[in-house]
């Protein structure tokens, strides 16, 4: 098993890039794949203790920032990490890719180099997000606005099948994200794609509400792309928010602060089930080998999350399972 | 000044909402119409004392509950107080109606009976969500799925009008929301709404994300109704979620729970800012009156507020500059 990582994506890289792929070595069963200029790699590296025959390096010396159009940047930056990274990928000479570079290249990358499993229509970024019972997976999280039902029913059968997986929920719950629970309710596209999703032989529990997301009644729910981008960044908003707004009132008085101080492992575990560290990062389903994309702002630890994410993915054999089940089951919807 | 109050709609009417009537009327320079079974009403407010100059009751002996298809319940319950309140105001009767009932009933009597406003395809339900700094407009939050970029104009413009009149912001900051902030990324809505946005003589500052209703750099952000509806919910959602993570977490260690005994106060504001009932309810805007739907499981705070805002709305002439506005600044657009 080889997972290749980019070492120059996100805003720390690539030093804690490698500080968290160092840290994954212990627990890995197979090889880390550094990805990027050998010389810088080398040099972080000599501050580090680890297993020498874990850890392999792959010359990339060109970097796509994150400000550049994605097609573009792959076009022109062949010798790019994330573009070395993902072709690794797919010449077989690496299992998974993870980057905290562009979400949009790291897409593009995994779109066009490592390509999508045949007869997936639309590739899905799901993400991870907590909810008082558990966790849910909300996808699509922003690889496709204006998705069709047809692609819709295709991210609740790679959901199901990472539910089941990597999140260990037998037979997964899915649920349609729309604007009430009755069948009539929600748009064009939530309509019709609850008509196909009912034919589906999956844990289809109907339309669930935003709220539902964070209740954990539901363990995957299914979303178009600017849909799900929206509802991933307002809870992020909305979780900074309050955590700052809770900050400021703590602030203004002494004996609040002595309280908070008396709480702190409380407040600790709660910010820590709301960090996206803890879930290192969101797999790109449907393309043919496994790719995660780490937050921009990911430090060692979301980094050594996503290695572990990774390697289960690898031995959950997720890739294979999507594809056995898009061919299989995409034809249950027509009855 | 007359304001419907429709006492049988939400979770706590009657009780709650004729308190919460009872509790406006100090500071109110009009009267309050008590909509509903007279009896009822009466029965009430005998356990109430009050200036009964300042109270009058319409009789209204039917019901629209909570799972009625609203436009069936609107032809068939002609004398429920929805229906009554609606017509009140339709007839120059009253000037405002509050309810708490059916958010799609209200919508449907808004619509029908009060009537829309020539010129406004759409009317929009908007609400307010608190904000790092101030609070947040947002519309539409579920009056109309599958909006059109025209549709998304006159949001903008109802909700520049709302903003500068009730929440006192001059030369509000309209924003757009979508999925990054450069003019080409969203969908087919969002792309086509900001070339229309751009050239209307509005403060429109741009495409903003989910990240920004919650910081407060953006006054009024503007989007479809599905979308909106979703925004609301994952926000109330994860509001509610974390209040419960952090109380789990306190009740789990002694020196936790002194710990939030002496932070009450800070918590109690924080939950106070997050709370719907500080906001009273939502405008339904476009109609030809003042219509405020305030939430199920409105109180008598929540009332008493929704019947506050109620009265700034008449007092600011919020429907006729909305009048004025669609009239004279919709054909902008087309330069």
């Amino acid at each position: 098993m080889r997972i290749a990582v980019d070492v120059m994506g996100g805003d720390h890289g690539p030093g804690e890039i490698i500080k968290g792929a160092v840290q994954a070595l212990p627990e890995l069963s197979g090889k880390v794949v550094l990805v990027g200029p050998t010389e810088i790699i080398k040099d972080e590296l000599s501050s580090h203790k680890y297993n020498t025959n874990k850890l392999d390096i792959e010359e990339a010396p060109e970097v796509i920032e994150m400000g550049e159009s994605p097609t573009k940047a792959l076009r022109k930056k062949k010798k790019s990490s994330i573009v070395v990274g993902a072709n690794l990928v797919r010449k077989g000479k690496a299992d998974a890719l993870v980057s905290a570079g562009s979400t949009g290249a790291v897409m593009a990358a995994g779109l066009l180099k490592v390509g999508r499993i045949k007869g997936v229509k639309r590739p899905a970024i799901s993400t991870v997000m907590p909810a008082l019972k558990g966790e849910t997976l909300v996808l699509d999280v922003g690889a496709n606005v204006d998705s069709k039902p047809e692609n819709l029913v295709q991210y609740a059968l790679m959901g199901n099948v990472y539910a089941e997986q990597i999140l260990h929920k037998p037979e997964p719950k899915v649920g349609l994200l729309s604007v009430g629970e009755e069948e009539k309710k929600g748009n064009e596209l939530t309509k019709g794609s609850h008509k196909l999703l009912k034919n589906l032989d999956i844990n289809f529990i109907g339309n669930v509400e935003g709220r539902d997301i964070f209740a954990g009644d539901c363990d995957v729910v299914v979303c178009d792309g600017f849909v799900g981008n929206i509802v991933l960044k307002t809870a992020e908003g909305l979780g900074n928010a309050l955590f700052k707004m809770l900050k400021s009132e703590l602030d203004e008085s002494m004996l609040a602060k002595v309280g908070a101080l008396l709480m702190k492992s409380g407040l600790k575990n709660l910010k820590k089930k709301m960090d996206y560290a803890e879930y290192g990062g969101a797999p790109l389903l449907g393309v043919n080998g496994v790719v995660i994309i780490s937050h921009g702002s990911s430090k060692s630890k979301a980094i050594k999350n996503a290695i572990q994410v990774a390697q289960e993915s690898i031995k959950k054999q997720v890739v294979s399972r999507i594809k056995e089940n898009i061919n299989e089951r995409t034809g249950e919807i027509n009855g």
